[in-house]
């Protein structure tokens, strides 16, 4: 993988359109779909999403936003970590590094990431350098976090 | 469907084996095996599931916790909820309303319910009374919020 160009998701019909070909499609796309239509965001406004284009057609993406360190509570010193979630890569494009080209684009910002992978796909986060997460019920309810972590920075301990 | 009973289930190792049966099996049971082996829990010990047995083995299963009002950000007026999770039926056994019954012994607590349900199970949800909590990007991020609300009971608004 050499020379991968990671966008910033614009959010307009075409986007959204593409949007449909990915099997994490929910309730974040739908919401983005009638605020558009109802003029409660412009055409081309941000979105939490990062993606990569082969030619003109959108084939990975992510999610990703930043918690400020208030709400912290997976990492010590608590502080702004990422969460990163709907990491997908349509399924003609896999295994030539897309995935890993956007979590190294997250891994950038140097900042602790949290997400909540799908199961079975544990072995990629492995390979990413992530670990599993002490699970703790009222934090966690249903979900598998996973974490990374940064130079300097350790897993918060669970009370 | 008559009359099923619903057990609150207690952390064991025959519980904690059954558990392996269901899909959405993750970091939440792997870790109720380890604070077994630990003894960091007693044999035993209450656990959030509740299930469904039959004969001796268990068929169904579900998860459920109260947040209190100070973190309710989905009701109106903020109050005590509920939270459910892993609601799940061994294929063999589903469409006998098992599924169905364990949803209305959350529903007899008369609190407001929250689950973020897997993909393509929504027409299941929608018979069951639930509706799509307006998406908020900062509380749901990855989520496909689904809220049920009993009566004098509203979605609280999005600011």
């Amino acid at each position: 993988m050499t020379n991968v160009k990671i966008e910033k998701l614009l959010i307009n019909y075409k986007t959204l359109e593409e949007f449909k070909h990915f099997k994490e499609y929910g309730n974040q796309e739908l919401s983005m779909i009638e605020d558009l239509q109802n003029n409660i965001v412009e055409n081309d406004s941000e979105s939490p999403f990062f993606g990569i284009y082969y030619g003109n057609n959108l084939v990975a993406r992510m999610s990703l936003y930043r918690v400020t360190a208030k709400y912290d509570a997976y990492f010590e010193p608590p502080q702004d970590y990422l969460t990163l979630w709907k990491l997908e890569v349509l399924p003609s494009y896999q295994g030539k590094g897309y995935g890993k080209a956007l979590v190294d684009f997250a891994k950038a910002n140097n900042l602790p990431i949290k997400t909540n992978p799908r199961i079975n796909s544990h072995g990629f986060w492995e390979k990413m350098g992530f670990q599993k997460a002490h699970y703790d019920m009222e934090r966690d309810l249903g979900e598998n976090p996973l974490i990374w972590l940064p130079e300097g920075v350790q897993e918060q301990e669970i009370h």
